[in-house]
């Protein structure tokens, strides 16, 4: 336990939106001296009362820290912002959510200016941040260097998984990661939507739902020894064949139901493409050639 | 720890697929006398070593014993193999996979017959039955006084999961928890895709995404608490507007990558619908409303 400040180097933070403030007052909580900067000025005031300096130009702002963070709305605010900056020597980190191809573009052009830079993407919501129980993390990619230096400082907010120097990978695990939460947010709207009509309580059916989809989110272990070995047909215990089968007993449910399949829909029919491909004896892995043009 | 037999009542299965298999030995291990009949008599050999009863018709078989589990194909099968068998006073349990409506009508069949009647759902490939630390168990719904009076027997292959006297409740639960996975492989297949053709090994992409989907599973619980309260804003911390926002995002990356994002637009597409009906301040529940007619 050490609360003295003088150890902690100075930071500047761009961006005071709802989760640049948990990332302040994180820093803050932790003693780290801060410099913050917001394009509505009034959103810093609370801060300021919290121990911030608060910048009221860009420029004065990246000009006080070495290590300057970016939480920005999106891609084209981090360089409407930072336009005019003179980045020379600042170790660059941008925590602004974008596509990898943003990153990447972002960490050339943080190159030219004579920065070294870092892309994040962050796993948490406001309320986790902060709060190292909470198992919120962020995915770093880019600069091993500028990571490993500032790693003290960049730990404090939430958990640290460093991917790769690709910037664009830390872009990429994040948006794969909330792609294949989109995917289960499907199916348990699906479920939802099977139950509604009848006489069964939400609240006794979701426990159910939750261990099920737990006990089988690791089938991600198989699919990834698929495409490691090439053989999809690893340890498949349910192969494609059972399954196609299977899918026709979800849509005449989902018919029965009165609930519309669109959500099953795009998958049951990629299972049924790969399977007259001549691959019943796999697991699904193979729908993920499919969607690779 | 008990294994005389004598104390166990007999019990006759129809089916020696892969699982009615696997139940046959569990129910052997566990010292139960078994007299088993399969279509194709030939699958019944091993199981006679192992010292079920073979039976050469289906009506010997359901003479037999007063306990008679079903596991065939499919429904159709079971009204074929038991269109001309006597079931009064008979104890029948369907663990043949099909629809709510199915297993309904089939519980009035049973009952026309004289039989009490209890439909089941299993929640287990054939490698979990006789495994109880595999986590597999089996839905019921249907006569409880069957189910309560037959619990002992039931209990040996899997877990056992009373959902209710509508004999529709076991299939349309295993049918809801299997629609859920589905739209869960669909988002683990999309995330895969993405990083297929980029410097990222499976094996360290799958732990992330596991932990990543084990995390967010709980929303669920979020769900259930709209349904029951038809407050679909309540604890909301990532709003629907939010995660448009965000759905840009992973679209304009799939683009990137060279990945059909048809996995994922079905899901979108009702957020923003539901998000242009004023509902930007909710979750996700939203979209329940809409899948249902
Ligand atoms: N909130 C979350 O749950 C969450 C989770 C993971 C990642 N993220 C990411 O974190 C970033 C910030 O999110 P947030 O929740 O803090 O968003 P927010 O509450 O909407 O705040 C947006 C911030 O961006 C600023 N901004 C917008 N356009 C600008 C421009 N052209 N020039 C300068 N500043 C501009 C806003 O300044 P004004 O105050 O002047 O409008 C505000 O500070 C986003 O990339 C988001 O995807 C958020
Ligand atoms: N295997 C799994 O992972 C799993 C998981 C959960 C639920 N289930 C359900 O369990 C049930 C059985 O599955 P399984 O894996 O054992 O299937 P399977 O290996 O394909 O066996 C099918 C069984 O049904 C019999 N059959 C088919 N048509 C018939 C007919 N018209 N008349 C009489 N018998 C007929 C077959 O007899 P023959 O030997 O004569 O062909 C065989 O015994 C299915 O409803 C399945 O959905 C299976």
């Amino acid at each position: 336990m050490n609360d003295n400040t003088s150890e902690k180097s100075r930071l500047t933070l761009l961006g005071l939106g709802a989760m640049g403030t948990a990332l302040a007052r994180a820093w803050l909580a932790a003693g780290h001296p801060l410099t913050v900067w917001n394009r509505t000025s009034s959103r810093a005031e609370p801060l300021a009362a919290e121990g911030a300096t608060v910048a009221v130009t860009v420029a004065e702002a990246v000009t006080a820290s070495d290590l300057v963070v970016i939480c920005l709305l999106d891609d084209a605010s981090v360089g409407e912002a930072l336009a005019d900056a003179d980045l020379t020597g600042k170790d660059l980190v941008n925590l602004t959510t974008g596509t990898p191809a943003q990153a990447r573009a972002r960490a050339e052009w943080a190159e030219r200016r004579g920065a070294r830079f870092l892309d994040g993407g962050i796993m948490a919501v406001p309320p986790m941040i902060g709060a190292p129980e909470s198992g919120g993390y962020v995915f770093y990619s880019g600069s091993r260097a500028l990571f490993d230096a500032r790693h003290s400082a960049l730990a404090i907010p939430a958990g640290t998984v460093y991917v790769g120097e690709d910037p664009g990978f830390a872009a990429l695990h994040d948006v794969a990661l909330l792609s294949a939460m989109t995917g289960m947010f499907a199916g348990i709207s699906h479920a939802f939507a099977l139950i509604r009509k009848e006489d069964i309580a939400p609240k006794d059916f979701a426990p159910l739902l939750v261990d099920w989809l737990t006990a089988m989110a690791p089938s991600a272990y198989e699919i990834a020894g698929h495409l490691e070995s090439g053989d999809y047909t690893r340890g498949v215990v349910s192969n494609l064949a059972m399954m196609v089968e299977g899918n026709s007993t979800l849509l005449r449910t989902a018919e029965e139901q009165g609930v519309s399949a669109e959500l099953l829909t795009p998958f049951t029919a990629l299972m049924e493409r790969r399977l007259a491909g001549g691959h019943g004896d796999e697991g699904t892995t193979g729908v993920i050639d499919l969607l690779t043009r």
